[in-house]
C-alpha cells in the first residue's frame, strides 16, 4: 500500500489522479490532500478520502475547511505544502501544483527521500539544475506524469541512457494549428481553450496553442533525461497517438503510443515499475484511426518554442525568466487583458531585459520570478 | 569478443549478419561459417573471415571447398551444423538457415547453452514446444533476428510479461496486397519477389505475398513470448515503419520502428542488452515518410494467414503439417510449377489430410514434416 500526498488536488491532473486511486484502493491511499481555494470542489473529495491533513492556499480557506472538518489537520501555504510533502507516512508525492510555486515542495520532498511523481513541469523548467542536482544527491528517481515524458520514460525502460541518440517529441499542434499567424491576431479566450485532442486545464492549454507547453516539455525532458538540447527534437504529429520516442544509436525508435488519456501516465508513475488496469481507459484502435501525420515544426510560426530552446541552451537563470513571464502573460490572457500574441511578445521582451545568471540557487531563482511577473504586470500599463 | 557460428552465411540474413561482424571487428569473431552449396559465394566470405570450421550441404560441396582451404576443417550435412552450434569456444549461434531442416542444429545449441540468434523462424513453427522447452530447461534466451520480433523483444524490454495485454505484429501486405483474388490468379514468380519495402531471400518474398510470412510469424511469437493466439494481433501496416507493438495491462502500447535494414535486428540480437551502431544505417525521418497507415487484415483475402492461425490454435503437429507443406510449395512455385494460387491449396490439402497427434517428439516432427513434403509433391501428379 503506498500512501500519497496530493498537490493540487482540485486540478485536472488531481482529479484523476484521485480517479486512479479510487480504482486502486488495494494499492494506494491518500495521506495528504492540498488545493488552492476550491473549496467546494474539495470537500467531497476530503470527504472520500478522509487525508490526515489539509493544506489550502491562504487563512480564509483554511478557516472555511476548518469549520467542515473539525478532526483533520489544515495547514496553509508553502509550509503546508512542504509539511505533506515530508511526513513520515508518505511515499509518494505527486506534485500537481500549477506553476513554479510547487518547487519548494519538490526540493523538500526529494530530501525527504519520497517517491516523486512529478506532473508539475514548471518546477523542472525553472529550476531544472536544483531538482535534479538534489534526485542525485538523496537517489530519488523523478517520475514524469506528462504524457510525453510518461512516453520517453517508458520507452527507455531496460535501455541504457548511454545509447539515446535522441529524443523525439511529439506536438499535437494545440488549438491553432491550422491558423497563420495574421489569423491569431484576434483569437479569443474560448478559442484557445478548445484543444483538439486533449482535455486538460485552461494554462496548459493556452501553453499548447502558443507552443510553449512543447517548450517548456523541452527544457523538462532536457532535465529529467540529461539529454542535450541538441538531442531534442519535436515533430508535428496532429493525432497525438504517438506520445513521444526515443532514437538509439543503432536507429532503432522505441515508441510509446495510446489514446489521450491522462490516467494512463498518471497510473504509471504511481505503479512503477508494475503496470495494472487503468479505469474505463479506451484501447488503441489503429485500424479504426487508420492514419497517423507528421510534420517539421516550423520555429517561426511557433517562436514561443524556438524561445523555449534558446533559453534553454542558454541556461542559467533563463527559463526561469521564460517560465515567469509566460505564467504571468497567460494569467493575463486568460483574465482578457491581452491578446493571444501579446503572450510571446512579453516573454520575448522579459528574456531580452533579463541579464543572464549562472547557476542561481533557490533564493535567487524565486526572486528572478517575483520580479519578472511584476516585470511583465508593469509593462502592461 | 564474441565468438559466433553463422549458420546460412550465404543467405540474405547471413551477408548482413556478416556485414555487422565485418563493422565490429572489436566485438565479434567467426568460429564456422555453415553453408548450402554456394561455394563461389562463399569462399571470399571464408577467405575474410577466416573460420575454424566450415559446413556445407553435401560430400561434393564439401570436396570441392576442402580443395581450396586444405588448413580448414569441413564439414557436411546435419552432423556438421551441430558440431558448428556445440563447439566449445563457440558463444552465439545465429541460425540463418532456410526451412525445418535447421531445428536440430538449435536444439543442440540450447542444449549446449549458446546463445541462440533465431532467424529460422521454421524452426519455431515446426516445434516450438520442443525449443522453448529445451530454452527454458537449459536456461537459454532466444534472441529473435526478425524484425517483427525483435521489435516486440525491444518493446518488452524492462516490461513484466504478465503485463502484456496483446502482441501487434505489423504486415506490409507484401507484393500483392493491392491485388484481388481473381488478380492471383495469373501472377508470375518475377512478380511476387518483387516485395515493395523490405530486400530479402526468394522464400520469405513469396510468403510475404501469400501473408503466410506473417502466419509463420504469428507461430514465432505465441512460441517466443509465451502469448496465446487470442493475444495476437496481425494488422496492415503499408509502410513497415512499425515493426510490430505491445499493448499492456493499462493500455499503453510501446513500438519499435525504423528503416526496414535487417542488419538493425541481426545486430541488436548480437549486442543485447547492448546497442552499438550499425554500418550505413539511415535513421528513420518520420517528417519525410510523413504518413503511416494501419487497415484491418483481412483472412478472407489472405486465407494463408488464417490457416496459420488455425494451425496454431490446434497446435501439436499442425503447425509442423502448415510448414512443410508451405515450404515444398512455395519451392514447386520457385521452380514454375505450380500458380501462386496453389501454394494456398496446397497447405489446405495437406492440414485436411493430416491427422493431429498431440505434442509430437522430435523424431515425429521430421517424419511428419518428410510425409507432407512427399504429398504436396504427390498430389503434384
Amino acid at each position: 500500500m503506498k500512501k500519497i500526498s496530493l498537490l493540487g488536488a482540485t486540478g485536472s491532473i488531481g482529479i484523476q489522479t484521485l480517479e486512479v486511486i479510487r480504482a486502486h484502493p488495494e494499492k494506494f491511499s491518500i495521506h495528504a490532500l492540498a488545493f488552492g481555494k476550491n473549496v467546494h470542489k474539495a470537500m467531497p473529495l476530503i470527504k472520500e478520502f478522509r487525508p490526515k491533513l489539509i493544506v489550502v492556499q491562504d487563512e480564509e480557506t483554511k478557516e472555511l475547511v476548518t469549520k467542515e472538518v473539525s478532526e483533520t489537520v489544515v495547514l496553509s501555504g508553502s509550509g503546508g505544502l512542504i509539511e505533506a510533502s515530508v511526513a513520515d507516512e508518505v511515499d509518494v508525492v505527486v506534485n500537481a501544483i500549477l506553476g513554479s510555486v510547487g518547487l519548494p515542495a519538490t526540493l523538500k520532498a526529494i530530501e525527504a527521500k519520497k517517491q516523486v511523481a512529478i506532473a508539475n513541469k514548471e518546477t523542472l523548467v525553472t529550476a531544472g539544475h536544483l531538482v535534479m542536482d538534489a534526485a542525485k544527491e538523496h537517489g530519488v528517481e523523478l517520475l514524469p506524469v506528462d504524457s510525453e515524458h510518461s512516453a520517453i520514460y517508458q520507452s527507455l525502460n531496460g535501455e541504457n541512457s548511454r545509447d539515446i541518440n535522441k529524443l523525439i517529441i511529439t506536438a499535437s499542434g494545440g488549438s491553432f494549428r491550422d491558423k497563420t499567424r495574421e489569423e491569431l491576431e484576434g483569437v479569443t479566450v474560448e478559442d484557445a481553450l478548445n484543444h483538439p485532442n486533449w482535455s486538460m486545464g485552461a494554462k496548459i492549454t493556452v501553453d499548447s496553442a502558443t507552443m510553449m507547453n512543447k517548450g517548456l516539455e523541452v527544457i523538462e525532458a532536457h532535465w529529467l533525461f540529461n539529454v542535450p538540447y541538441d538531442q531534442i527534437h519535436v515533430i508535428l504529429h496532429r493525432e497525438s497517438v504517438i506520445h513521444s520516442m526515443v532514437e538509439y544509436v543503432d536507429s532503432s525508435v522505441i515508441a510509446q503510443l495510446g489514446t489521450p488519456d491522462m490516467k494512463v501516465p498518471i497510473q504509471y508513475a504511481l505503479t512503477f515499475p508494475e503496470r495494472s488496469e487503468v479505469p474505463a481507459a479506451r484501447h488503441l484502435n489503429l485500424e479504426e484511426i487508420a492514419t497517423l501525420h507528421f510534420e517539421k515544426m516550423d520555429m517561426e510560426r511557433f517562436p514561443c518554442l524556438r524561445m523555449a530552446f534558446e533559453a534553454g541552451r542558454q541556461g542559467g537563470s533563463m527559463p526561469t525568466v521564460l517560465n515567469a513571464a509566460n505564467e504571468e502573460a497567460v494569467q493575463l490572457f486568460l483574465e482578457g487583458k491581452i491578446s493571444f500574441l501579446d503572450i510571446e511578445r512579453h516573454i520575448e521582451e522579459a528574456l531580452a531585459e533579463h541579464t543572464r545568471i549562472h547557476n542561481p540557487d533557490l533564493s535567487t531563482i524565486l526572486s528572478i520570478d517575483e520580479e519578472t511577473r511584476k516585470r511583465v504586470r508593469f509593462h502592461l500599463n
